[in-house]
């Protein structure tokens, strides 16, 4: 028999698509759903999606924030109080019109319509900001600090596991703040936690920036987002905070008694995450064998497979594992697989799964009271250390697998990192044969905006660090000064 | 001025559905939004839904369940491959029709019809189903253990906030197994989980017993629940657990090769609970001051009031109230409340929230190192202990605190048992004057039910333990075995 070489059948330099596929079935994250564009989340996927949500909940409670609960659905009406909110969402609506199945010629249909339609939210800024209308009277009412953790809904024509479907999970934050100032330090200290958790979190090369205007959230003033860099070059927009001025208190009437008696609007925010990061992950970090996954959002840091021979020793080997289990679960979380698979389909499933260290434990470590275990960061690298080193390093194992996800996938993104570029055929001519992210300058203009759109390229970001400097405008040639980041994206 | 006598408007005696809602209202838990039949949940009352979550979810995972994520939305022809389930809940089903709004002579309308109708999940059972009929090949694969956090929506006409809306919060629970006599036993074993969360954690009298065959959930062979008896001597079904038998796994086909090499249908549970219990709380132990909450579910056990008088020792007071905090945080979960609003306002916004604790603390506490505080579920008894002991008894005193909840509540309900009832005339008799749980015997048919069903009164189960002696039946007077309770119910 042949070593197998990979453990999936699509390598990522064959069809990266074709690969994100195979990573998604191949770790058993996810799978299509019957109903069209919805995915159904399966266990190893959603304990990743657990993991992301704990570390975020907790910080968002540290900053102060509550989590609250509002309704699925959002009469029609209220979406048309904002203007460019619904017009930015209206394509894209689940919308009921009946409340009732009724028994018709041998099938059930629809029965009972509505009197006012009701959309399935795609997003609560309206729907949550009339909760706000009622609950804020004065300026000691404010701010007002919540978050949920929903489903949401928008009808979505070509859809890929994770990445875009029509139903998805993710978190919304949504904040009212009596002045100006104080609700854009809301929304930048989200984007800030944002770049802390996609960066330092889920080590991933990302590059934190605000949107530029035609491509903020429909009814924003200011758009932030994390724009991480997948291994084939294009972005993925990983997590947005908007500032949304009185767009929306206006709408709904948030308005309070200020400071000088006279009443204001309040100044909102809104923040939000998604199951999307789980498909930013597999595409940062997951390499021809599948998955990889940062240890703080891995659900094992450590899986003991024991090597049983039908003898005698089983049971020893059995305690041996579970010895070393003990050794280890208060710094690392661990599970001994004692599922009746063959050892070799239990070690590649967790490689695939990309669960930092995979052991095998068989006779030989029970004998010499050692770990015999893969390190799946480093390209499966073997390594036995005996059981009284393997725990005390454990700690150090786990942030040694963090610092190389992370110098991998920096290093990967560096190299399609583009600086230089002069003008827009150096751009198009780019695009033609390579992706990445251009480091360019704009004018800040729309205009040839459309040219680059043709390429199926955009404005990404104007990164929050500026460098300042002069150029030229890669749309118009124009002298320019914003610093900007062009790439294809997700 | 007068002493407030009450904290609460209306008191139960008076209006037990006017001081439900009155509860809620103080309590700041929860308040209508402004779509039909929808609620808003709001921090303190999400927060005690989070203890909830939180407390039973490691139970589930504990017994060997993962959690996943199905889709909102359900196929209508999904729907109809089970006959009875599509029947059970075609009356309540809000039905998504388009995937778009168009703007038309100025309003946005409904554009884009679907070819086939959704509904939005009441159950998930069948989209489950499916998924587990492409996850089970054989019997290797079972069993399937899953469980759901999420929202579903069964349309409602007359809805009261937690009791009955139409979209709640629930998790629900689906399992596969290769014989019948397991999922009985995953049934029951999640039942007697329900059990223990309901009568040990939530401290709520109820009665663990079968649901009668006419009043089982759509599609299920056995149905098992755990009815409540809430102070005003009505049921809250508060979770149920159904053992499917081979229905689903036919309408769906899970299939797998069997140990004996055939092809056989699996035997499916499912089971759930709901944000109903936060509404069965409030009436298991709340009272004419407001809510009272069971340790294990509060969101704080100790409030700290700091009772500042604007001079130099107030600094002093602070650090004191930190002193109390640090003295026992590691034992309970504790908050000074340092918000600009008057400590009266603060001490009755605690009490009507239930917190256990509410600690008053000025110039005399710190003067003398003591913790001047309210027993809340002790009529709101008022108590001085030196710091000291507060910090060495806290966990004694939380005890003590659940222990009279649990022992009011079960006090209260027993007044409300009643046995000795012989026919149907007596029933109706005690029920056109009162409500409670009757305990009776019944022969087991359908026979007179109407009758029942007339006084608004049901069956509301066949108890666990059940006695074995004969008597006569409520309905029909025929000699009969089976003990029921006969109740009101929400």
């Amino acid at each position: 028999m042949s070593k197998v070489k990979n453990a999936l059948s699509t390598t990522r330099m064959e069809d990266f698509a074709g690969w994100y596929q195979a990573v998604v079935t191949a770790a058993d994250l996810a799978e299509n759903a019957s109903v069209r564009g919805c995915m159904v989340i399966k266990p190893f996927g959603f304990a990743i999606w657990e993991r992301m949500q704990s570390i975020l909940d907790s910080k968002f409670k540290e900053l102060g924030h509550s989590n609250c609960y509002f309704p699925l659905l959002i009469p029609v009406e209220l979406f048309e109080k904002e203007a460019e909110h619904v017009a930015g969402f209206a394509k894209e609506m689940a919308i009921v019109t009946h409340h009732r199945l009724e028994h018709r010629n041998g099938k059930f249909v629809p029965a009972s319509p509505l009197e006012s339609p009701l959309a399935i939210r795609p997003t609560s800024e309206l729907i949550i900001g009339e909760s706000m209308a009622r609950w804020v009277k004065s300026y000691r009412d404010l701010p007002v600090l919540i978050n949920q953790w929903c489903n949401v809904f928008r009808w979505e024509m070509r859809t890929r596991l994770f990445l875009r479907t029509s139903e998805f999970l993710w978190q919304e934050g949504h904040t009212a703040h009596e002045t100006e100032d104080e609700a854009v330090r809301e929304a930048r200290t989200m984007h800030e936690l944002y770049l802390w958790f996609i960066r330092d979190v889920l080590k991933m090369y990302c590059i934190a920036g605000k949107k530029p205007a035609h491509d903020r959230f429909a009814g924003a003033v200011e758009s932030l987002s994390i724009e991480a860099m997948m291994q084939d070059g294009k972005a993925l927009q990983a997590a947005t905070s908007h500032y949304l001025g009185q767009n929306f208190a206006k709408a709904v009437n948030i308005q309070f008694q200020g400071r000088d008696g006279a009443m204001h609007y309040a100044h909102t925010t809104s923040w939000g995450s998604t199951t999307r990061m789980i498909g930013g992950l597999i595409m940062a970090h997951g390499d021809d064998d599948g998955l990889n996954l940062p240890s703080e959002v891995a659900p094992y840091h450590v899986v003991i497979i024991p090597i049983l021979k039908g003898t005698g020793q089983d049971g020893e080997i059995i305690e041996y594992c579970q010895k070393i289990r003990s050794s280890v679960q208060m710094r690392a979380r661990v599970f001994i697989d004692l599922k009746e698979i063959s050892p070799q389909n239990k070690k590649w499933d967790y490689v695939r799964k990309g669960i930092p260290f995979i052991c095998e434990i068989g006779v030989n470590e029970l004998r010499d009271e050692s770990v015999y275990f893969i390190k799946r960061a480093n390209d499966l690298e073997k390594t036995k250390l005996p059981l009284e080193e393997f725990a005390a390093r454990i700690e150090e194992l786990i942030q040694e697998h963090d610092d190389t996800l992370q110098q991998k996938n920096e290093a990967a993104c560096k190299l399609k990192l583009v600086t230089g570029v002069k003008n827009f055929e150096e751009v198009k001519e780019f695009f033609s044969r390579d992706t990445g992210f251009i480091m360019a300058k704009w004018a800040g203009s729309e205009k040839n905006l459309a040219s680059l759109e043709e390429l199926a390229v955009s404005i990404r970001c104007l990164p929050i660090t500026q460098s300042g400097t002069l150029g030229k405008c890669i749309l118009t040639g124009e002298d320019a000064k914003i610093d900007v980041v062009l790439a294809k994206s997700y």
